[in-house]
């Protein structure tokens, strides 16, 4: 910091760098909470939403006559920079700070009203011709304009990351579950030898639980459509022109590409963020259904021969340090390992989000980062185990098939015939003497070798029986 | 058990107390697991839910031709009193289980069967003329009944008690709302005075919650429609006859009282219940509103004179066994405690959500006994908070007007007139000083009495300003 | 309640249940929370340690002058039978009351006050000779008594229930691991094949894992041992003989069984139940160790064709409603759903313990519940598994020796004489060939066959080389 | 990238940039997992841990002949550079790879073989005279090296930097508990009015708090001194030297100056990491104590006119963007949000605990970095917390001294004299009429001016009653 200017507030002087378009408010933040410096600096999701969020209460307020057009136009031309990436070097704030993420408020209030003093020829520092607060801030309050960030931030990342990692890992098994419809093998129910099913299926089902997962994800994410803006500072619209939260919201909707409004009840919006809850839980839910998709390709590409080895992934690394020749599942390792991380980001969400008091919640930045976070690595997870393990599953056809000549549980196919008593008899007879079942099933006189050829079939076993 | 009778099963006989219905494998059951026994054992909601599958079962497959409709119509007469909730005493069964929720299906085939042959004059355990797997069990597994009757359990308790008891609490909050529309009080952020609001808006943001929550609930409800019925062992359907599944939800869905339906991927819905676990995170969520209420009703009711103190809330009962004449906020602990109960109750569901392996998973019980138990508890809760404290609560004027007389952050109305830097010169020198808003704001030169006395005045921040 | 009589508290008069004697505030209680009965009434350890800590206090007061020696004599006689369980349908009161648990307190002042009574020849009600505040409640308030029951109830759980029960799992694990210390076996890391263990060592690992667990256990129940008794209600000890707490844990401790003291500060005895969250998180860490090697026993013992198949586990009841003959892993299923619930009862009584103010934490009651229940279930979970599954754990020798000839990760045992990488060179070899690890090896030229049948000896890969 | 090398491993060759000292493994993890990059890579502490990790192992292979000492020398040296940051560009991974930690086992293998390879003169990547498993990683495997690490590094942190910070806040905490500790204030309970205490006390019971929980991070971390080191592969020591375990722990230590021993158990040190997921919930115990004196804090300075308001604390920056003058308890809330991303840290650490599989628990990155991450953000919070709050913390005496003045709850000093019932009517009755304690006790006719004066004396109710 070799050269610095002076930049005031209401408690008064603070010296900043000279290089620095931030002022007062987030240099004494800078100060007051070298907490998790660096890994918890808000980073591009969070400062594109100030961004929009700034941009979009300055076209509102201009056209509602609280601003005049030419400050609303220097504020949005500084605001289109900071949604454009190109001063995210001005945003040097961690997320605890205060709960309700005031200093980063203020850092955006700050950076737009300096760098829209110096589009206007001014002085840096002066908050001439563009005010901090009463300018970028106009109508606004920590209180509503955080958690519309939020929002915003958390919207971006489901629309532009989660959605086509997902789609991505989920395509791809999509189209190995068509591949593999035929591969007829045998299930497992706790655990243990069960009737069979195709290859197909088994994915299929887990293509069914990311499908409803994302739908779930999508559902929550409704919420947060609706914003805070508006509610300034308890919730009242105090100082808000009174259809700044409309028509703010709309703008800044226009600005983001998806619809935006302002919320119905605005005191729930500043004091609670259930709606962030919410998309927590469905990413909670997203995290289990690839955490046992995971589980599922892992356990069956166990082995390679003293496991269950029906399942082949790729080879990407060497396994071992010391097992030459080792290979390992490192992706379903990897997301598994996401899953957990998922999980406690949930937990610390759901947490906070029940400690509101009165007209605010005061956790709100260490929600909307663990939110974040948790969609980030979702994404991230999602599509290193597509490239590096989903591609490349194979049917391990072998081992499929011999799994299947000697399972037991196709006895069920007798039921309908012989009754459930008389089937279990064989099919222990069967476990005891080490006989296959068909030897097992002719041994009881039960059924005759025909009857036992038309009846247990294995791919018959998959799928409807015929009827009229 | 001084008289008893002999129950066999695939494994043997077994000795049953001859005035039970059921038989071997609920016996061995018993035996097998003596955990948690007696909070543990299934009530009402679940036996209700094995009731109402089976009777829809048997009439599914009858009209299928699958079974015989005499033998069906044994099955709906014995499944009816497990509906009305005459046989309860035959379902002694624990949650710490098989997995699969096996030992209770098969609790539920014994007690009807064994109920069915004694309507139709048989011998107990002869398993004639109605057989407990071939027949009430027809075209079924565990895999697939379970949770089938896991969801029905759960979507009759969200209906037929959450619904009608959070309701109660909430439609008590708003009549408070909206007669306490009128009465001006400060608002608070961060615990700190901010700018004022009325006691209605207060209380509408608690009913927000609240219905947001509860929209959560339903929508997370409504995957709970899609049942597993139809997939059996593991997805395929074996040994059901192809349209069992469709028919069988529907006419379990008539006795219910609402629509279910077969799920589109059954694969999905036995080796996971991702709608369960949503279900649970909603309830999570209306805890987590209900915290925030009871944490917001007894800090403002705190005192009576050392606290806010601008609540009164019901005297119920004596608060302290040593502090004579001390009343606390029962009703809000009660409650909060609740919350945290729900908050461990989802925390096991999500984790045993994840755990499924292949066709499987064997965490049903206790995820379905957790979900019961935050519904009746939050239903419990949400009634006893009504009757106890909100149908009670009042304000108390004289405290809420004392405050609203000495609160600084008034000035925030000033900002559009004076600035933001120059209003809080004011607040400052006031709060140092020790004087009201006004004398401050008069001494500081920056407002005239009459422009004080015009643009500071509490009602008017709490509603919309006026524009033309 | 035909017949009845009229009790009075500080509020007035309440009709109770003839036969009962509990009184006025008892009574209310069960009016203002019917919340969660009937399974969430407290048990006997509750119970038992109000009964323990009301006759301590009781002989105290009397040493210490502070009551006159037959009104404690009078008291103490009651309270043995209260600790004796003769006076449990008297303890009607549920978990989800006041969060001090005051009303619980009040319970057993009142029965013991009206037993003493009753002893002593007066009338029910009267609080005369007995009075339940001024003497039962002696020198006590609910936010001392009730912490302090709270500590003795856990500790007899511990003591009399949890101690037991692992144990026996334990030395019956044990027992096995010696009994199978030279089965040489294949061992799993990343579920891929890896060097050889044997079985023992593999039952050994779980062993430690539990004594670890129950030394963590027993370290946090250490802090059990200091009791808020003394603080009456805020912590200073207003009327309370300065040495009471003292003297009353010490008569605690007597009866108990185990030493007790008065905590060193009583502020924070009130006001946090850390050693209980303490507590909580070690069984948390047991249920862990028990899921981890439940899940062990039920994957090696999955099949039994077509999974690992390397252990049987008992056969204790038919599997499947479908599936004749199949049998499943019973007993780890239920400890590892009992596993999920004592997480979930963990971050209730973590986050309940993070939620005192000022000089108390009113989650009490949910708190100390659910602990209870962990070690409950701990305590069954263990003995059934033990009983059901433990006991009859064998190997299965061929399969055990079939997965031992097939593995390649023996090659290890070559990287100190050639190299990891031309090891590596030949397990690859191998692995595409189908080759056994043998022929690859000789066939890479790396090795003679005397070397190989020198360096590769499976057992000895399971124990320290030989040096001189 | 623009100037690049070859570098090998089993699998191949792959490019790695020339300035680099990371071989292929790195590079194939850094191409498999962009997952979180990059506030996920690894810091000082593990990479800190694995140079010790890396030089205790070389110099105990050279004192057991395993190595040459020239190679162990090499080492050494190189390892050195590790230990003191010089090298920490060349630890690029990031914790969401394979389970084990293999990848940065390997890592650390692969920089110090290169860096020894440079400092003898010889050519990068050609693993001579120095190769990174058959040297760096001699008698290892990462299974047993990650392990030892993930102690390692979480002990340093434990000593380096939690107990500093806390101590600091502790100690600023301590000295205000003895500054003020003649203060005398109302206590409350369940929010409302109780019996006095001083301000010393309420802190001394914060400093309890923390002090009882830094025992037990204590405690816990004692179980980390515990390494898996010489349990190579699967826990057996395969290719370890029978005593490399015991003098490579050693070794470690000397360095890391604390002492280290080799597991007893080496398949329990593998597959499992209780002695994280303990030290992990005594931190959650910390968490816990530092919210809620965090909250006591943020309650008691509430206001400033509309709160409790008897704590004064530091105004460090403007608290609203909209209301000027307002002032929050920034670092309290700051605290309170590190608490429940604590919280959140655990429940990622217990799941994962949990989720062991025969010889390998594979969640072991993610574990670590989580317990780290809840390390530095409590040592962070705590050093804020005292420098922008604790130091400044002062009582509000006028507030204090008024609350004490109005406070009804000082009649609990009246019942050892006239009995609980008489207290509570008169407590009652100052309630209901206004009237101030005393004036009400004396109305009563229940103590004469004289008694009362004498009786109820708020300094004698916080401290022990004089006995002869």
């Amino acid at each position: 910091m070799s050269q610095t200017r002076i930049e005031t507030d209401s408690m008064g002087q603070v010296e900043v760098a000279a290089d620095r378009y931030w002022g007062a408010q987030t240099q004494r933040s800078i100060h007051n909470f070298p907490i998790g410096r660096d890994t918890f600096v808000w980073g591009r999701p969070v400062i594109k939403a100030l961004g929009i969020l700034k941009k979009g209460a300055a076209q509102a307020n201009a056209e509602l006559g609280e601003l005049p057009s030419d400050v609303a136009d220097l504020i949005v031309r500084a605001a289109d920079e900071v949604i454009a990436g190109e001063l995210d070097d001005h945003f040097p704030l961690v997320v605890f700070q205060t709960g309700s993420g005031t200093q980063s408020n203020m850092n955006s209030n700050e950076v737009i009203s300096n760098r829209a003093i110096e589009l206007a020829g001014g002085q840096l520092g002066s908050k001439v011709p563009v005010h901090p607060n009463d300018h970028v801030n106009r109508g606004q309050s920590s209180n509503d304009t955080f958690p519309t960030a939020m929002h915003i931030a958390v919207l971006l990342e489901l629309r532009d990351r989660l959605e086509g990692d997902v789609a991505l890992l989920r395509d791809t098994l999509a189209a190995k579950g068509e591949e593999f419809a035929d591969v007829v093998k045998v299930g497992r129910t706790h655990l243990q030898d069960a009737t069979p099913i195709t290859l197909g299926q088994e994915i299929g089902g887990w293509v069914a639980q990311i499908d409803y997962a994302m739908r779930e994800v999508r559902h929550a994410g409704d919420g947060l459509h609706e914003l805070a803006i508006g509610g300034t500072a308890v919730g009242t619209g105090l100082n808000a022109h009174p259809r700044f939260g409309d028509l703010a919201a709309r703008k800044m909707g226009e600005e983001a590409g998806f619809e935006l409004v302002s919320a119905k009840n605005k005191f729930a919006a500043l004091s609670a963020h259930d709606a962030l809850v919410q998309t927590s839980a469905a990413l909670r839910t997203l995290a289990g259904a690839l955490m046992k998709m995971a589980n599922d390709v892992r356990w069956l590409a166990s082995g390679p021969r003293n496991g269950i080895g029906e399942l082949v992934i790729p080879e990407n690394e060497p396994g071992s340090s010391i097992m030459p020749g080792k290979v390992n599942p490192t992706q379903p390792e990897a997301l598994t390992m996401v899953a957990t991380r998922v999980f406690g980001n949930d937990a610390t969400v759901a947490f906070a989000g029940t400690q509101g008091n009165f007209q605010l919640n005061v956790y709100k930045p260490v929600m909307v980062h663990a939110v974040l976070e948790s969609i980030r690595l979702l994404g991230d997870g999602c599509r290193a185990f597509n490239d590096g393990c989903a591609v490349g599953l194979e049917p391990h056809t072998e081992r499929i098939e011999a799994n299947l000549a000697s399972n037991l549980m196709q006895v069920t196919a007798l039921n309908p015939h012989i009754g459930y008593d008389a089937a279990a008899a064989i099919a222990k007879q069967a476990h005891k003497e080490g006989l296959t079942l068909r030897e097992a099933a002719i041994a009881s006189g039960q059924v005759t070798e025909e009857e036992f050829d038309a009846w247990v079939v294995p791919i018959d076993m998959t799928r409807p029986r015929h009827v009229d």
